[in-house]
C-alpha cells in the first residue's frame, strides 16, 4: 500500500522587509518540497527566491487556494499527497490556516488521513498577544469587526463586556487603511479603565507596540498607523 | 537622559527532545542578553547550555517569575531595563506571556515605557490551531476547564454552544495526567457532529494530531495520551 505524503503548514514572513528572519528549517523544508498550495502564487515565488540551493522557481508546482476556491476544488489540491508526495501550504503572510482560507484544506487532509505537520513561524496575532501584557491565559480572536461606524461602536462595546465577564483578552484585525478610524471609534466606545494594545508592523524594523488604558490613549499623540498592518487587543476591568 | 533597555520575549522549546529547533536568532538573542527572568531557572539553564559561544551559565543573571511572585516584586525584575540593560523573559515552554505568568511583567514594562520585543518561536496553542483544520478566523483559548467530572461535562457543553453560536474554534489545555479522563468526558458531553482535534507532543518526534467528529472519535482506538502534553480543540455545527 502506498503511503500518503504529508501536508506541511509553512509560515511566511509578515512583510517584505521583515527584520526577523524565517526560521532556517522553514526554508529548508520549502527546499525539499515540490508541491505547494499558496494563497497567492506571486508572493510565494518571492519567498522561494530566498530558499538556499538556487532551485529554479519553475521546479515548484504551485496551486492557489483563496477565498474564491470552491469546496469541490479542494480534493485536487491534495492529489499529490494521495500519490505519496509531500505538500506545503502557505499563507499570504504568517501562519497558514489561521485567519486565512487554508483551514479548509487542512480539514480535508484529516479526512483523507494525510498527516498534518505545522511548522513554527511568525503569527502577528500571537506576537501581539505576547507583547500586549494583557491576559494570555484566556483570549479570543474575533477577526474583523464591522466596518460601519455605528456597528463597530456596538461590536466594541459588546466585546468589552465579554472581556470583563470572562476575564479574557479580545483580539481583532482591521483593514490597514481603516486603522485610524478604528482607533478613533475605540476611544469613543470603550471605558476609560479598559486597557487597549495596538501592535503595528510586527517583526518589521518599524514595529510599534504599546498598551495603556483608554483614558491614557486619549491623552497621547497617536503614531500614524495608516496602511500599516496592525492588531488591536483589549482587556476590560470587571 | 538614560535610555531604557528592552524586554525581549524569548520563546523556548516545547520539550527536551524537540524535533524542531528553536529559530537561530532566538539563541543568538539569548547569547547577547545578560539579564533573564524565567518561570523556572533550572529549565532555562538547560536551554542556555545550547547557546552558541560557550558562555559560562553563571554569566547570565537569572531571576524567577512564577504564579507565586507577588505584584510588589515585579518592579525589581525590571530594574536592569530601567538602568539601560536589555532583559529576556522566558516561559517554562513555548511563548512567554501566553498561558503562563509572564504577562504581568510585560504589562508593567509598558507602564515604564520599556520597549517590548516579541520573538518568534513555538506555541503549542497556535500550532494546534493551524494543524486542526478548525476555524482559524475566529477562535477562543479557554485555558484549563474544571477538573471535576460533572463540572467539566457542563463546561464542555457550554463551550460547544459558544462555538456554534459564534462559529468559533474553542481551545483548551489539560494537565497531561488527566488527558484520557478529559477525552472520555468530551466524548460523552459533545454532539456526534461536533469536530474535535487532539494535538499531542507538538514539535516532538512523537507528535500526534488528528481531527474528526465526535461520532468518529467514539469508533476509533485512541492513542495512549497519558502524561503527554496535549491541546484540545472543538468546533460545533450551528
Amino acid at each position: 500500500m502506498k503511503t500518503n505524503g504529508k501536508l506541511f503548514l509553512v509560515p511566511t514572513p509578515l512583510g517584505e522587509n521583515a527584520a526577523i528572519p524565517l526560521p532556517e528549517y522553514v526554508l529548508q523544508t520549502l527546499g525539499q518540497l515540490h508541491y505547494l498550495v499558496c494563497e497567492r502564487a506571486k508572493t510565494s515565488r518571492q519567498l522561494l527566491k530566498t530558499v538556499p540551493g538556487e532551485r529554479p522557481i519553475g521546479s515548484w508546482n504551485i496551486e492557489e487556494l483563496n477565498k474564491r476556491t470552491a469546496d469541490n476544488e479542494l480534493k485536487a489540491l491534495l492529489q499529490p499527497a494521495l500519490e505519496g508526495h509531500d505538500i506545503g501550504l502557505l499563507s499570504e503572510a504568517g501562519c497558514p490556516a489561521v485567519a486565512d482560507p487554508g483551514a479548509r484544506l487542512v480539514a480535508l487532509a484529516h479526512q483523507y488521513s494525510i498527516q498534518v505537520v505545522p511548522l513554527v513561524g511568525p503569527s502577528s496575532i500571537l506576537l501581539a498577544l505576547m507583547a500586549s501584557g494583557l491576559n494570555g491565559q484566556r483570549f479570543c480572536f474575533q477577526g474583523y469587526l464591522p466596518a460601519n461606524r455605528s456597528e463597530l461602536l456596538g461590536a466594541l462595546k459588546k466585546s468589552e463586556q465579554l472581556s470583563a465577564r470572562h476575564d479574557q483578552t479580545q483580539i481583532y484585525i482591521e483593514t490597514p487603511y481603516r486603522n485610524m478610524a478604528f482607533i478613533e471609534t475605540a476611544l469613543q466606545a470603550l471605558a476609560p479603565e479598559t486597557r487597549m494594545c495596538i501592535a503595528a508592523d510586527l517583526t518589521l524594523p518599524t514595529a510599534w507596540i504599546y498598551t495603556t488604558t483608554i483614558e491614557q490613549w486619549k491623552k497621547i499623540t497617536l503614531p500614524d498607523l495608516h496602511k500599516r498592518p496592525a492588531i488591536f487587543l483589549l482587556h476590560a476591568k470587571k
